[in-house]
């Protein structure tokens, strides 16, 4: 049997994802494609890697995680393959996938050369059909993913460069002076609640409350398991299923009430 | 070949769908899994009763249905077996598997031991990572299904508990009294039509036209096959093709027309 | 193993995708299904038509694409098989797959038989369950496409027809006089990208610019790549991905622009 490709990208609902596949299963039929997320907002790197991060840990070792978050496509940007120490990732090379690489270890890093991973597909469409501009996910990382998880060696296809060379874009991302913890916002959800570049590795959350402050305006929050341990309405803070710091309003969005984005910076007073 | 895991849901598009499907493919890379509805409304577990009474029959006998709708996550409510003649349910104790269970026949319940679950498993980042308060559907009830899919005996995660202990909700609800038919509101789609806990089991659709009383309102309704049989506009009550009855406007939203939620009260008087 | 099944619907996120792959599995656990698209907008054949014309040469040689956009459901309208020189199309007879299996070269076709198909499917729900109104992708297009993917023969529950009688639908379609050429919409993506039924090869986008002539008012695009090549808020047509012309305003709505819909005229005059 064949490997696993996980595919985590910010297509939406549409026919992308289904094109994608099916590229990944025409290479070789007995390759097991896991849909892990499509709603990643579209173009946000930061929150294609806290995606990435988040779940790259949940599939069987040897497994290649596809991640297709890339406004740079049609520019010179790299595509890469990163084989870390139980996983490879295939990606664009804006940092998407660092953090996960990096923290599983990363071995060796390749450049993707189209024209070579596309001969060596053997997916007949590709033979009448140039190179797109904007759809690298069909034309590009599906073979790559693809003739990985079949068992064919990246070097094959692609070019081994220096793993320092690679975008490197860091998710958990704190600085701590006098007490406070600077971070920023990494995820937001759509009930509005807001993920911060923060784990249980470097923070502790303070019992009782914690003061956020955000474009210079302070916000309350208590803080607790769930949001379900305070009332509607009422703010709070806790470690979500993933491990980072989380702020969120019972019943409402804290999005909306921070008024804040993906990247935008916030600070922990305890 | 390992079974099937069909799986249903109220997580919506996003990551988290993915990562149950990754946990299950890590417990055995040969499970068969099909995500059959991430789309039932967060929270409804009677909502959650229609879609897996609607859909497991379709499923291969043998499969194992893990439903997660699960508004009591992070309380003392158990996580449930349910072995059924043709069946096995793995879902909260909270009546959302109940309907469907008890159609195909109970055989044996029992409940999950977390920790049991999480350690037979065999998913490294188990052991590194704490039960979550909120995602059981990572945490617990993968891993269960996958056991099962696997061949594992739920015996050897899961303590034996009386069928008359579990949670019962009842999907299909009627009362007939003096001709007038009292049942609920089950399920609405995204067309607003209104699916009501009744099916030709115990109901026969009257010929012609049937009025239906809401909160003191009466509001009439042509009978007919689909709603196609009405003008635009129009109001028709019908079989689904589930065998639920169901209230529809053509080309309008029925739910709003009578102004109904998931699991108000309604008459139908012939 | 048996073979693929790529499924295109309109029912959007709901339940009806979750049975339709349960009923394919069920008639045959080996088969592999794809889900390529559930989100042609509905009961328009044209969009359908547009995204089985630009998935299916992705599909692995021998697959089955099976279509339900069926805004015929119920009418004597007939569900038909398609064989190509290299796929199986499975759809009803509205025209949805004819572009493809013309392209791809019709090679036969067949009307199916429901209660044949039905009982061939050996699925035990449909012995107690009628055939219904609304949902024939679960009770005929599914056990026929998982059928065939199993390597049964067509003829063992559908009827030959001439490929002649089959309904035909042009979506590449474009009239050329004076310099002008006309055409019409046939998708709109999320972001309003509007793509019209003219490719590559009936058509070469001019250099520099084009004037496009909608319900008599005349809109200026620059032509070039992709969107990206003009500044936010500019119009600009590009060969999309799939080899269409498309319509785009960069970073805003070119449908909202233009106020077209699917299977509106548009003139392009260079």
């Amino acid at each position: 049997m064949s490997g696993f490709v996980g595919l985590i990208t910010d297509f939406g609902d549409s026919v992308y994802d289904g094109i994608v596949e099916s590229v990944i299963k025409y290479v070789d039929p007995s390759i097991n494609v896991i849909r892990i997320d499509n709603e990643v907002p579209h173009f946000s790197v930061l929150a294609g890697s806290y995606i990435t991060y988040s779940s790259y840990r949940w599939l069987p070792p040897g497994s290649v995680i596809m991640i297709v978050v890339d406004p740079g496509v049609g520019t010179s940007r790299r595509a890469v393959v990163i084989r870390t120490n139980n996983y490879y990732f295939v990606a664009p090379d804006n940092g998407v996938a660092y953090e996960a690489a990096a923290e599983d270890g990363i071995r060796e890093a390749y450049a993707i050369n189209y024209s070579r991973v596309r001969s060596l597909a053997g997916v007949k469409a590709f033979n009448s059909w140039p190179l797109s501009y904007t759809f690298h996910g069909r034309d590009v990382f599906a073979p790559a993913a693809a003739l990985i998880a079949k068992g064919v060696p990246p070097s094959q296809f692609a070019t081994p460069i220096p793993a320092g060379s690679l975008v490197s874009l860091r998710l958990r991302y704190s600085f701590r002076s006098e007490g406070v913890t600077r971070t920023r916002v990494v995820y937001i959800d759509k009930f509005g609640n807001v993920a911060l570049g923060l784990t249980t590795r470097e923070y502790r959350l303070p019992r009782g409350r914690l003061v956020v402050n955000v474009k210079g305006t302070q916000h309350l929050f208590t803080t607790g398991r769930t949001f379900a341990d305070v009332r509607p309405g009422d703010a709070i803070a806790y470690i979500n299923s993933f491990g980072f710091v989380e702020l969120a309003i019972n019943q409402g969005s804290a999005a909306s009430k921070l008024n804040v984005n993906v990247g935008d910076e916030v600070s922990l007073i305890p």
